[in-house]
C-alpha cells in the first residue's frame, strides 16, 4: 500500500519532469527552425517545423538531459544536443512513413508528413532534418569542445547510419514475411530503435565526461531500455487501438511484420518486459539516489500505455 | 598557335590529373564502402557502391584536392574529406532522382538507384550516404585536429541542408512552370549546385589553413565556377542528345523548368559561360602558378561536351 502511494507519487514527479523537459525541448527546437525561410520555400519549412514541433513524447531527448544531469545540471547547450537527436528520430519518422516504406497515414493522431505536404517535400524535409542535427552538433556554441562535438557526432552518426538505425530499417524491410527468429528480431530492433536510445544515453555521458565504468553502465541501462521500450510498443500493437495510439493499431500483425510479441505471446512478452525493466533499473546502481528519474524512466517504457 | 597547342597539352595534363584523382578516390571509396553489410542487407550496401561507385567525373572532389594541394601535398586524409563529399553528392542524386521529384530512370548510363533497386532501398541508401559523410568527417583519423574535422562538418552541413542545397532542391521544385525570373534562377542553382562546389574549395582551404585572403580568393573562384557548372549543364541538355550525355536530354524543356539557356537564348548563355570562365580563372592570381589546374578545371567546366 505504502509503496504503490509511493511509486503513484515518484510516477506523477516523473510526469512532470517528462512534460517540463518537454517544453524546454520544444522553446529550443522552435528557436531553431524559426527563420530562414522565404515565401518560396515556405513549404519545407513548414513541413519540417510539422515534422519536429507539438508532438511527441520525447523519450530519446529526455534521456540525453536525465543521463547528463547525473554529472552536471542541464544548460541549454545540452538542450541543443538534445535537439539534433530528436531531429534525426523524426526524420527517420517521416521517411520510414513514405508510401515506398512503411505507408502509414497516420502519426501521433495527425496526418503524416508525405500526406500533410506531398512525398516531394517529406522526402527533402527527412534529409534537411538529419543534415541539421549535424549541423547542430558542430557549431561551436553547441560545446566550447571541439573535441566533444565531434565525439557526439560520431556517435549520432554511427548509430543512425548505415550499420546502425538505417541497417535495422533495411533488415526490417527485408524480414517482412521472412518468418525471422527471436534473435533476428532482436537485432533488427537493437538497430532500429535502440542505437538512438543509446546515442541518447552515451551522449549524455559523453556531456558529462564520464568515466569508463559510468559510461558502461550507463550503456548497460540503455540497451535494456531500448529493449523494453520496443516490447512495449509491440505489445500496444497487439492490443492497441487506433484512438489511444494516434496512429494505425495491429498494423505489424496486417503486414506480416515479425514481433516478439507475435513470437513469444503476449503473456511471456509481458515477462521479458518486467525483467528488462529490472535489468535497466539494477544498471544503474553506480549512481545510487541520483538516477531515481531514469529508474522512472525504465519503469515508464515497460508501463506505458500509448 | 603557340597557344593553342599550349592548351591542348594543358587540358591533356589536366585530364591526366583529374582521372588520377578520381582513381584515387575511387581506392578510398572501396575501402569506406568495403564490409560491414551481411547477407540480409546486403541490397542497402550493394545500392550504396552502386550511387557511389564507378562512375562520374568526379568534379567536387578534384576541386577540393587541388584546393588542398595549393597548400601542401593531399594525404589520404584529404582524399577522405573528399570521399564525404562525394557521398553527399551521391546522395543527392539518389533522392533527387526518385519518382516523387525529378522522376529520372537513367543516371551516367545506367538505371538510376530505385529503377535498379526499389524505392524503399534509394532513400534508405540515400540516407546512410548523408549520414556517412559526417562520420567520415567526425573520425578522429580523418584530421588530427578536432577543431577542423567540426568545422569542415559544419561547413558542409550548411552547403548540403536546409539553407543550402535542399533548398535549391525545394525552390527548384517549386519554381516548375511557375516563370521564375533570371535572379530567382540564379538563386536557386547557387543553392542546389554552387553550395556543394563552394564547399568543395572552403574545404581544401579549412585543410591548408589558409589565410583570409586566400580563403576569400577561394570562394570567388568557387562561386563563379559553380555558376558556369550549371550554365554549362543547361547548355549541354538544351543541345545534347542522350547517349553522349548518359542521362535523359532536353529534359528540362520537357519538364518546364527554367534555366538560363531558356532565358538568354544559347548565343547569351555561351557568351556568360566565357565571361563566368574569365571571372574563374581572375580570381585565383593569389595563387600564381600554383592555382595552374584549378584554371584548367575552370575551362574545362565550361567547355566540356557531356
Amino acid at each position: 500500500m505504502a509503496l504503490t502511494e509511493e511509486t503513484g507519487q515518484e510516477t506523477s514527479e516523473f510526469m512532470r519532469q517528462l512534460k517540463a523537459v518537454a517544453a524546454r525541448l520544444e522553446t529550443r527546437l522552435e528557436l531553431i527552425l524559426s527563420d530562414g525561410f522565404s515565401a518560396k520555400d515556405a513549404r519545407l519549412g513548414e513541413a519540417m517545423r510539422y515534422a519536429v514541433l507539438g508532438g511527441g513524447k520525447r523519450i530519446r531527448p529526455f534521456l540525453l538531459i536525465e543521463s547528463a544531469s547525473l554529472f552536471a545540471p542541464p544548460t541549454d547547450v545540452v538542450y541543443d544536443v538534445a535537439a539534433a537527436l530528436e531531429c534525426v528520430h523524426c526524420y527517420s519518422l517521416v521517411h520510414d512513413d513514405l508510401p515506398a516504406m512503411d505507408d502509414d497515414m497516420l502519426r501521433r493522431g495527425r496526418p503524416t508528413v508525405h500526406v500533410a505536404f506531398g512525398e516531394a517535400t517529406a522526402i527533402l524535409a527527412g534529409d534537411a532534418l538529419l543534415t541539421l542535427a549535424f549541423e547542430i552538433l558542430a557549431r561551436p556554441e553547441t560545446h566550447e569542445s571541439a573535441e566533444v562535438r565531434a565525439e557526439l557526432i560520431m556517435g549520432l552518426a554511427r548509430a543512425a547510419g548505415w550499420r546502425g538505425m538505417v541497417k535495422g530499417q533495411a533488415l526490417d524491410l527485408a524480414a517482412e514475411g521472412a518468418d525471422p527468429t527471436g534473435e533476428e528480431i532482436d537485432r533488427i530492433q537493437a538497430l532500429k530503435t535502440g542505437q538512438l536510445i543509446e546515442f541518447a544515453c552515451d551522449a549524455g555521458a559523453i556531456l558529462g565526461r564520464a568515466n569508463g565504468q559510468q559510461r558502461e553502465a550507463l550503456k548497460t541501462y540503455a540497451q535494456a531500455l531500448g529493449r523494453a521500450f520496443q516490447l512495449a510498443d509491440d505489445l500496444l500493437d497487439a492490443d492497441g487501438d487506433e484512438s489511444t495510439l494516434g496512429k494505425a493499431a495491429q498494423k505489424d500483425g496486417a503486414a506480416g511484420k515479425a514481433t516478439h510479441v507475435a513470437l513469444l505471446g503476449v503473456e511471456r512478452a509481458r515477462e521479458q518486459l518486467g525483467e528488462l525493466e529490472g535489468q535497466a533499473i539494477g544498471a544503474l546502481a553506480p549512481f545510487g539516489d541520483d538516477a531515481v528519474i531514469l529508474a522512472e524512466a525504465a519503469r515508464f517504457v515497460s508501463r506505458r500505455t500509448h
